[in-house]
């Protein structure tokens, strides 16, 4: 997908809401700058829960909400738990009040957000630590494995599985599984979990605490599916998680690196996996 | 209606085409000057034809297509007849071509539609021709009262017939006929007539020619209306005709005062109302 096509879809999107379109396209035309990312209709984990931003910006970290923002409620929840969730913690969302206020002041408010992104760019910029968006590389394997390492903050995911494989320097053509042996890094799994219930699976996900937790429903099952684990010596996982974008597409999500907690995984946690590293390297496929 | 709420129903409606959303509000967005009016999704006639024009500014008579205008087929003119069409004679739309261009080129071809509406813009004010966009007052009878007169190039359409009259100088608080007489002009109707087939009528209009048609589709009905309106002293109409916007809503668009053609009028062609001014003076309701 090309930027043109991209933008126009993400705008598309921003009608859920009286003047949400307005707020949006003026946000986006008055920063007219094709190396800011932005995303309309994003979920995002708020300290008081579930939210859609209706506008926001994944360099930045920064949100902005057309009037309140509205919370997701919890009968909701199960339709979106297989998207892929930002964690806006600590964010405070500029909110736009379109309700209350003339046009001219909206216009002003539109004026004060664009000039608050603006600096916060100048700001990444200044520390050296601006990564223009680059649609065609994020989604590539290639610019990865040039790069060397993906990092969480890099907010790296994948259209297919098989491109995570690559960059993990597995010459595959396609990939089905849910998961594969690392060539390269001992008792190492290359993952594509569902982080959320699924089937017969419980599996969870906490950004925060950088944990995973996996869990069949079945107690038999589950009595087996512990054993099996406990008993593999693969206990590290390089995780991809499948998920769905903001535009409805699958993609995989890179969340880090985990290693099984053998003392907490028992039958009524599941399998408690910790986060031990926010990077990992990547490897050339042609070299295998 | 104020500007904020008309701008954003403008705006709302402009996702029938791809890329039409980011092109309209980039537009309007660039210029943003709130003395300019414009509006979506217009009905106008081309020498070629009906057409729907994407973006319209009725004091520029300008318009934008993004991409080719599509042209109303033979069979949808039907649905479109109440509608208020404009007549786009002698104006080359501006095409911005969204399928073959790159975002940057779209960006420019926008930048160079903004830069050509602001000179035309400039142009008008240096004339001492420009009327910047006062919506409340474009409705308000009111407005046109104290401004003695009003002119086809003025647009001016009134949300109800009532309005209309009372700008003729009749006293009223409600109105539902389809014509009245005027207090002060003699044999002279302040007419609201629908100017297309409806019912028993079979009317038209041409707003070129500036001609109206007014015939009953049964041929008894037709000789009793011609001998009506030949024997009526009354021959003389001040028209503001039935339209819906190109937002729905209803209006009562001043069409000019027309005169009955008498030697034109027979059973074949019905009664034939040529157009003899532009412009109609107005009086005080308050002084009747």
């Amino acid at each position: 997908m090309k930027k043109k096509e991209f933008i126009k879809r993400q705008i598309a999107k921003t009608n859920r809401k009286d003047y949400e379109n307005y707020v949006v396209t003026r946000i986006i035309h008055f920063l007219d700058d094709l190396e800011i990312k932005f995303v309309t209709q994003q979920y995002v984990k708020r300290p008081d829960g579930y939210a859609l931003a209706d506008l926001y910006f994944p360099q930045l970290n920064y949100i902005v909400e057309v009037d309140e923002s509205q919370h997701i409620r919890n009968s909701e929840l199960d339709k979106i738990r297989d998207y892929d969730i930002e964690n806006a913690i600590g964010v405070t969302p500029k909110r736009i009040d379109v309700a209350q206020n003339s046009i001219n002041k909206i216009n002003e408010l539109v004026s004060e957000t664009v000039k608050e992104i603006n600096e916060k760019v100048f700001e990444l910029k200044n520390k050296g630590d601006w990564t223009p968006w680059e649609i065609e590389k994020e989604l590539s394997p290639d610019y990865w494995i040039k790069k060397g390492e993906i990092h969480l903050s890099d907010k790296v995911s994948f259209r297919r599985s098989v491109d995570a494989c690559r960059c993990m320097g597995l010459n595959y053509k396609g990939f089905q599984r849910s998961g594969a042996n690392h060539p390269y890094e001992e008792n190492t799994v290359i993952w594509f979990p569902k982080l959320y219930p699924n089937g017969v699976w419980e599996n969870s996900y906490d950004d925060e605490k950088g944990e995973i937790k996996t869990s069949k429903s079945n107690q038999a099952e589950q009595k087996e599916y512990i054993e099996e684990r406990l008993n593999d010596s693969r206990k590290r996982r390089i995780v991809f998680a499948r998920v769905k974008d903001n535009l409805g597409d699958v993609k995989y999500r890179f969340r880090g690196v985990f290693e099984m907690d053998v003392s907490k995984t028992n039958i009524k946690n599941g399998v408690v996996w910790e986060r031990i590293s926010k990077h990992t390297e990547t490897y050339d496929y042609r070299n295998q």
